[in-house]
């Protein structure tokens, strides 16, 4: 994959060594998302934030990774109502946008509409979740996650065991993360989650074409005995087809830090894409699991900055600069990202 | 015209000599905003981007037009709700925010409140548009626009030869742009509107008073025979006073490419204030014109950062020092703004 | 007071020592603030401003001050919808948002939310505002402003003279600056209000604890005789608990200049914590005084840029850095803050 001057759209465009090239980058990335270093090199270049879905975690994400490499940040959130209301067609939304920045990251409720968009565009964009279609970063960052958590713990994504838990139907991120799993070699796979949202057949099968082991299962605790990664997933009620179907189901996919010392491997890592329901009737994931060293999930977003960075720094092709425009932090960080 | 320190709020400020100056200073960004250069000449100020009234592509514009002079953007969008419920009055809010930045610039719903803002701010203010008043960087860059396309064909702002189709009644960028072509010499306008929608008179009183030929008509196909530009605007239904009048008139204004190449000489020039309305019911322009590399009207919105940078560097009075303060791009640009 | 790392979530934080210390690092801003130097001290920092309620000018107050360091300011303003109406913690939102910036100033409608966003925040959180609660800068603004207007007038906090004029039963921020005039000796204070709004009985007590002298009185004109400084809220009609009530009160406590030129010492300095209502039926403080160079009103806002300024080099520790990042304005600034 070549990465200057491209967007970063679905995916589906990432061979293996684009991800690890990603990810490289990314790891050199640490320094200065953990305040060590600031880096200017990309001081003078403006990132286009257009935000037509409130998204305030995904927003700032990319905005804070354009501003660590020097870079300026011109936001629009919420729909360009005046514009969309007189019939302005995306393509010149994209004409005209593209002219005032970099390059461009972008979130739509639209199905299809970033890929529109970039069509159009004459800087790079970056898809920041187009509806229930894709969400690269997204996809990205739980990769590297799993990926950093392992190898902190001597393992590597090839071999790795994940049991993914919850709603595997709706659940974007689980789907999107199956798909870059096929990339690497000898995965066990555990998919636990309700019949009636159990994961698609064709996502199934593509884990299994790329000779993984599957196993689909609805009950938790037995399925997170023997995994690195536990990635759990928030169920909506109203996604089951009846109530009596709901109450089922109700509370049998929590983890909570008693079920997880019993059950799991000492060191297993738990993930969620977030936000988690921290409401008493919903949580997927208990906060008594806040303490816990291996609740990754706030290593997660953080990661997400490190991603975003790279792919910033590769479409803009600047990722062999970063380093010489560098300076030490030369404010108060009071050891922040310690141990992480 | 004394620009340093001036607030810029009607194009009734400007005399021709202005104009040429703020053209010359506009020119002079071009290896800024088309990313070949980066400038750091306004590195610490900061713009006050007060829009009361959305519009997305105009703050964006001056916004990325001040990063790209090296400033940094305080932006307000939105009603100041709070503070207008508890009867604040435009003075107290020009008072108190003009103290929170270098320059402003203001976009405001209500007729004449720019002007009113700018009477008790104590930094200069740039009129973003307020209500159906002024807009005069929109003008401004409609003037440019026309002066830069007509120069790469050999041609000059006098003499021009335009023809103004669509809705010239409740059109502010066609009024505007009529009183700036007052300032140059021997132009001919041609003026294509339904009957209900005519240019007001006193306008093309201004017109012919400063010695250009003028002439109305209802029809556009013979009407942009010998013209260098077409500006089309759009005609919003709602604004004849009845629906047999406007039933009379739809679709009879409405530029495509075989019209084009039927009835327009070769060069012709394209150009519209935007948004265009892209539904198949109401096109002015329609898309089978994207390809025509006399559509200009993504150059427009281009050269709308161009001539807000030069307003910026003339009322901050920096426009003598943006090359001093200048080194090369270091990221992809991808040739972006090749053949421009 | 140990300021590097600290979070500022409430004025009892604050001793008379740090209260000195927070004003000497505000002098010291002023070059900056008022665009005679810059400096670049917080290049490559992030601000992470949340204003999950509106406020424009404390909201631009903060982001202008961390510009004026030389950081970068990413924003979020509104409700987070999409994570509150799932549930989301204000533990997670903290754990996440705190990974994105340097530092975080907040304003949030519920009281405590700010103290319980930063018990999770892994960077320094400045409180903006939590409901009826806590709102430090503009306490200290507002105790800064009366500091800087006695120095003026070769006078000290000890032994200030102070009447406090308007609804003292539910203005926070009265109350906050009561609480701070603790630390001071020797001060006169004159509580001027409707009975049905006096200040409460804890505050009075705590005044006089402090050895200070308080008299209560329901009469503006005798009250501001023989006082250095007239500050004055507004009272809301609805605040009373008649119709009668509010009637009997109505227009006693506003301040005009036939009252001040009457009544008060020829150098009395008038405040107020903004917006003024300038309605004709409501205004507290008169338009008759904008001219009054002893209207210290947008003083007092122009000062808030300063404190926060102070806040944020002190909790990031490079209050001493900053002179040694700086250079001179090299634009026009038209000397707007002469005379100030």
């Amino acid at each position: 994959m070549q990465f200057a001057g491209s967007h970063i759209l679905s995916i589906a465009q990432f061979e293996r060594p684009d991800v690890e090239r990603v990810f490289a980058v990314a790891d050199s990335m640490e320094p200065y998302a953990h305040r060590r270093r600031v880096t200017k090199v990309l001081d003078g270049a403006i990132l286009g934030a257009m935000f037509f879905e409130p998204s305030t975690r995904t927003r700032v994400s990319f905005g804070s990774a354009f501003n660590l490499l020097g870079g300026e940040v011109r936001e629009t959130t919420g729909f360009e109502q005046s514009a969309i209301a007189k019939g302005e067609s995306l393509y010149d939304t994209a004409r005209v946008l593209s002219g005032y920045s970099d390059v461009i990251a972008m979130r739509h409720p639209q199905e299809g509409s970033v890929a529109e968009f970039a069509a159009a565009s004459r800087v790079p964009v970056l898809n920041g979740g187009d509806g229930s279609n894709e969400h690269p970063t997204q996809a990205l960052l739980d990769l590297y996650t799993i990926r950093k958590e392992l190898s902190a713990r001597g393992r590597d994504v090839d071999r790795l065991r994940i049991a993914m838990v919850g709603d595997l139907r709706f659940g974007r991120t689980v789907h999107s993360l199956c798909k870059l799993l096929c990339l690497f070699q000898g995965i066990q796979v555990v998919l636990v989650s309700p019949v009636e949202l159990r994961m698609p057949g064709d996502i199934v099968e593509q884990l299994r074409a790329a000779g993984h082991d599957v196993l689909e299962s609805e009950a938790l605790e037995s399925s997170i005995r023997h995994v690195d990664i536990v990635y759990s997933t928030r169920i909506q009620e109203e996604r089951f087809s009846s109530q009596q179907e709901a109450d089922l189901y109700r509370g049998r996919f929590r983890l909570n830090q008693s079920i997880y010392t019993e059950h799991c491997e000492p060191n297993t890592v738990i993930m969620h894409p977030l936000p988690r329901d921290s409401r008493v009737t919903a949580r997927e994931l208990d906060d008594d699991l806040n303490d816990n060293p291996n609740l990754a999930i706030f290593r997660q977003t953080d990661n997400g900055v490190l991603v975003r960075m790279a792919l910033f720094t590769l479409v803009l092709d600047v990722a062999e600069q970063v380093h010489r425009h560098a300076r030490d932090v030369n404010w108060y960080t009071g050891g922040r990202f310690d141990g992480l």
